[in-house]
Parts: C-alpha cells; structure tokens; sequence
C-alpha cells in the first residue's frame, strides 16, 4: 500500500481538484515528489481546460481517480532540476502535456509513440507508478521525468500556445500519420471546437485544402475569415452534402457528442481516411457497403508521441499557429467547465494560474 | 431506351438465370455482343460460387437487375479476338472476375484501381454501357474487353484455381494495402469460408505468421493441418481471446453474417489495421475508445484492380495456391446455393461448366 502523498512527498502543492463525479472543482492542498535526478520541476503559469478535463472530472469515461486535479496543457518555467536532467535548466520555459510517463521498453515507446504504450500513465486522474493519483495543471507546481517535458519555443506565447500540448499534437498527429499534412490535399475538419479550430490552422500550415463541417451555419464566416478555412459545409443541408460527396483525402472527426458518420464518410474520395477524435458515448453505426466498395478507413488518434509533440510545438512557433483562447482566473473555472459543457467558448479557456492562484 | 439483347446481339448464349428475389435459378438462353475490335470472347470451362452470387441472386443489397445470371469468377479458354486485341489469341486460358469495365479516365483509373472508379461495371448483376444486364459466367459463352481479362497461368489448374478471381484478390489486395505482406508479420483471419481459407494460403505465402478465429472450435485441426494455419482461436472463448489481446498487426475479418467486433479489434496491436471484406446487412457497432486509444484503422476493400489481379494470379501459380473445392455439374446450382448459405462446403463450390452445361 502505497502512502499517502502528504506524508511520503515534501513538496507542498495547491490546486484545485474534482473530488466526485459532480465534477465541482475547490481548492486542494496536496504533494508532489522532490525533484528526481531525471525530473524538472516547474512553476506552472497556464493550464488549457480541454473538453477531457471535463469527461475526466465527471467520471464519463469511468477511469477517474479522484481526487482529481485536471489539466495537461500546462505551461511555465523551471524551479529545480535533477542532477541528471540534460534539456533543461532553471529557468527555462517548458510545458507538459497529457503523457506523465511510459514504460520506456515496449515497441511503441521505442517508437516514439509512448501514447500508445500499454504502460502509459497520463498525467491527471490516473494512478502513478507509487499507487499514488496523479495530479494535473490546475495547481502551481508540476514535477515530470525530463522525458514528458516539452522545451518550450523562445517566441511563443505562453497563454495561447498552451492548447497545443492536447488540442494542437491531437490534431497535428494524425494529419502527419495518416498522410493528410501535404499541399493540395483535401481535408474535412468536423466540428469548430478547442480541437477543431487548432486543426484548421495546422492544416492550412501544411498547404491543405480545408473545409470545416459543422452543424451550425452561424460559425460559417468566422471559420473562413478569421480562421482561414477555404470552404464550410452544413451538415444537416442534403444539397451542400450532395455536391460535396467524394471530393476530400480526409476528415478529422473532433465531436464527441453522440453522431452518425455515414454522410461523412461519403464526402471522402476512394481510400480516403477518416479519423475520431472524439470518444463519444454511444459507438456510432459502422456502415460496411461504404467502407468495403471505396476501400476507405475509419481509424482514431490519440494525442501524440513525445518526440511529435516537440516537432509540433517547433511548427506552431514557426508558422504562428495559437489558439484562440479566453483567459480565466482559477475562481472561475467551474463557470468555465459549465461553458465548456455547452460548447460556450471560443475556443478554448486557458487559466492564468500565475496570476490567480496563490499559495496559501 | 436499349434494345433488348436478343435482337441486339448476335451470339447465342445459354446460361442459368434468377429471375426474382427467391434467387432460384433456371436455364435461360440470352445474347452477347458480337466480339469488338478490343474484345476477347472465350468458352467458359469452370465458373466459382462466391457468397455473393447468393446476395445478387436474392437481391440483399437491393441493386440485382433481372434476369441475372449469376458467376465472377471465370474460367475459359479464348474463341475469337478482336482486331486490335494485344495480349490474346484463340486457344489462350483466360478469367474473368468481378470486374467488367470502368471509365479508364479517373484518378482510380489511372492508379490501376478499377474497382474504386465511380463508373465500374460489375460482370454479373449491373447494368453494362448499352443499358443491358450484365451476366456472368454460369454460361457458356463470356466476352470483354481484354483489359478486364486475365492472363491465365500455365500451370494453374483451372478449376481450383477459378475461385482466385474473385476469393483470391479479396484477401490478397488487402494484403498487400495495408502492408499485411510481410514475414513475420501476425495477420488474424476471421472466418474459414471461400475467403478465410485463401487468405490462410496466401498470408502463409507472404510469410506472415496466422491465426484463424472462429466461431467453431470444430475447423481448428483442419485450419492447421490442411490449411498451413500457425494458430487458432475460439472467438467465444474468453480465456484464449484474453490470451491474445494485442498480438495481432492485423486482421482480415471475412464474415458477412452480422457480428460484433469490439473482441477482435482488441486482438490488435496499437496502430493495428481491422479489414472487412464482408457487406453485413446490419453495420456493427463502432466501438470510440479502442480505437482512438490504440491508433486503430478499421477499413474495406473491395476485390482489387486488374493489375493487382494479374500479379495475384501469378503469384498464385508460383507457390502453388488453389481453393479447395468441390466440383458440381450446372444443374446441382440451386442445392450448391441452398448448402452454401449453410456455410456447408470446404470451401468452395465450382461449376464444371465444359462438362455440364450443353448448348441446346
């Protein structure tokens, strides 16, 4: 049996954690491990509210470990490294995503694809080598092997660019994967959420064609005017869908919520590729004719590799790709979790933790 | 409005017909175009039953154009050439499959993918250029353009081997897509039918290593003794699908009675690759999660093209790749069809059509 955190680790910490599946979020007290020979610590002063924080803080997936701190894309700058820490110093801008560790020996961690890893422990509400629960940005300190450590580029900002670390590698990894990151192809973005609007920009970095597909007509002049869409489809108008009908290489799925896919996958050419983001509760229906006759594919994604991760973070400073973000202080971050609920933010809340959430 | 074939076409032909959605076949007596400047007419020596002869001839997928005459995977030798016809002279063996024509001018097309062009004429079932039935090969008389016949090998026997045209380059294109050709790749074959048992054959022959999963413990000896198997599952035993979770690279799953698939896809590695060949009436359940979290590709694919078809055909003849069959006279068709829904045959039904079917 594992101990308690607060008696076996010295570093105070405070955050704000979910303790059921109410969700509600209050402050918390709790501890991190001294600074490992391999780990960075660092004084956390962003932390992205992704539309999973909320899934993991009301249990829907029902993996929660509560008590719950949320938040991986967190952002801020080194307090202390380990003595065999080789990438970073005290100091340095650095930022964490999802992944906390992996098990370094498996097929996909020598892949760079420690997502992937059977042994992967993400970085909030699950359970840590120790037994212990581990515990995301929603506070001031993080502690993480150098390995899960992203070194975060000189020029860019620290607020808007935090999203990336779940919503920009979510998005960049497939579109390199599965072969849509290349000029001229054609790609669908389904839904303009916190993902939807990151994938728009990196594929348009990439020299895609992109059209974004939504239920909502209304975002139809924001997607291509201020995001940089080339063309908007509604996807509940039959004749738009029509005339769009096998004319795209691929389409990233964002939308969690509950629906079917069989129009999508009918504006995708033969061999075209569509990808899920989104874990929706109920399994969509699978149609086998459409599938079997284009030779098409339905696969998911699942943030990224470590190593991916940094080529992203690279490529967003380089092309200026941000999300576009409200800033909250931590005291409204249940207001926030109830926005996000109804899909009431453009497009993503970030915490100015540096600013708003002070040690006791 | 086309004229009907009889007054139309000049060559006689008989052959078997279903009439309507019971799919009871009867000798019927139609016509085919007179041998064109890019044509190959041939005797027809061996005609296969595919379960989709079964599905054509009783309408269950809702797009049978009667009378059809049922048969793809066709075996003859060469009667008549037209003038500009390159790669056959009378007396040559032939085939002809699934496919029939294609626009020769899409980027399908131009990638020597066919059966992907929006304008493909399927051999038995479809409506051909001139507004007429197409009908296959449970006749004695075949003509096409020689684009769409293959080069039969020399020594591949003809009856064992006519189930390649269709059984054969459904499991072999694949295969070779989604890059499931390779030694010491783990490739699971779900279902022991026409399909599994050619894809056993030739995974086996790309080296890869085979398990056969299925629903009935009873075919295990036979999946491996006779058919070259490595291994076999049980897919309603959880202890053995527990046992290889996460083992597979791939897995063709060839089953068209529904079925889920949420046990098999757990069967796969992460970034493993799910390929149905079988069109189910009800899709399955598309289950988010294990796709997502392990990078999964769940895809079709339909026959293959006519160059993919060839290489397949000779690949076939070079290490020694034949169905098991079951040879039957013409007027043994209705009962083949009957035992065929039953799954009851190892593995394939073929028409002896040389020896049995006689013209008037």
């Amino acid at each position: 049996m594992a101990k308690s955190p607060e008696t076996q680790y010295p570093v105070q910490v405070i955050g704000w954690a979910a303790h059921d599946s109410s969700g509600h979020l209050s402050p918390f007290k709790f501890s991190r491990r001294a600074t490992g020979e391999h780990d960075v610590q660092f004084r956390v002063l962003y932390c992205g509210i992704c539309h999973s924080d909320l899934s993991m803080a009301k249990n829907e997936w029902g993996w929660t470990v509560y008590p719950n701190v949320p938040g991986h894309e967190i952002v801020g700058v080194v307090t202390e490294v380990g003595n065999k820490v080789e990438k970073f110093k005290v100091g340095d801008k650095v930022g964490v995503g999802a992944l906390l560790a992996s098990c370094r020996n498996c097929d996909m961690c020598a892949q760079d694809l420690e997502v992937y890893c059977a042994q992967k422990i993400f970085s909030t509400g699950a359970i840590d080598t120790d037994g212990n629960p581990t515990h995301g940005g929603f506070c001031d300190l993080m502690v993480a092997d150098e390995h899960y450590v992203i070194r975060w580029p000189e020029n860019l900002p620290m607020d808007a660019g935090a999203p990336l670390l779940c919503a920009g590698i979510t998005t960049y990894s497939p579109l390199r994967y599965f072969g849509l990151d290349k000029p001229g192809i054609h790609v669908g973005i389904v839904g303009l959420g916190g993902l939807g609007h990151l994938a728009v920009k990196i594929a348009k970095a990439f020299g895609a064609k992109v059209t974004v597909i939504s239920t909502s007509a209304s975002k139809k002049q924001e997607a291509i005017q201020k995001l940089g869409a080339d063309a908007f489809l509604v996807s509940s108008d039959p004749e738009q869908m029509q005339a769009a009908v096998s004319t795209m290489d691929g389409i990233l799925d964002t939308v969690s919520a509950n629906h079917p896919i069989v129009h999508l996958l009918n504006l995708l050419k033969p061999q075209g590729k569509f990808i899920m983001l989104g874990i929706s509760e109920k399994p969509p229906e699978l149609p086998t004719i459409p599938v079997i006759m284009g030779r098409k594919t339905i696969a998911g994604s699942a943030i990224g590799g470590m190593k991916e991760t940094q080529e992203m973070v690279d490529f967003a400073a380089k092309h200026n790709i941000l999300a576009d973000i409200e800033i909250i202080p931590i005291d409204y971050a249940n207001t926030a979790m109830e926005r996000l609920k109804k899909a009431d933010v453009k497009y993503r809340f970030v915490i100015d933790i540096g600013n708003s959430l002070k040690s006791a």
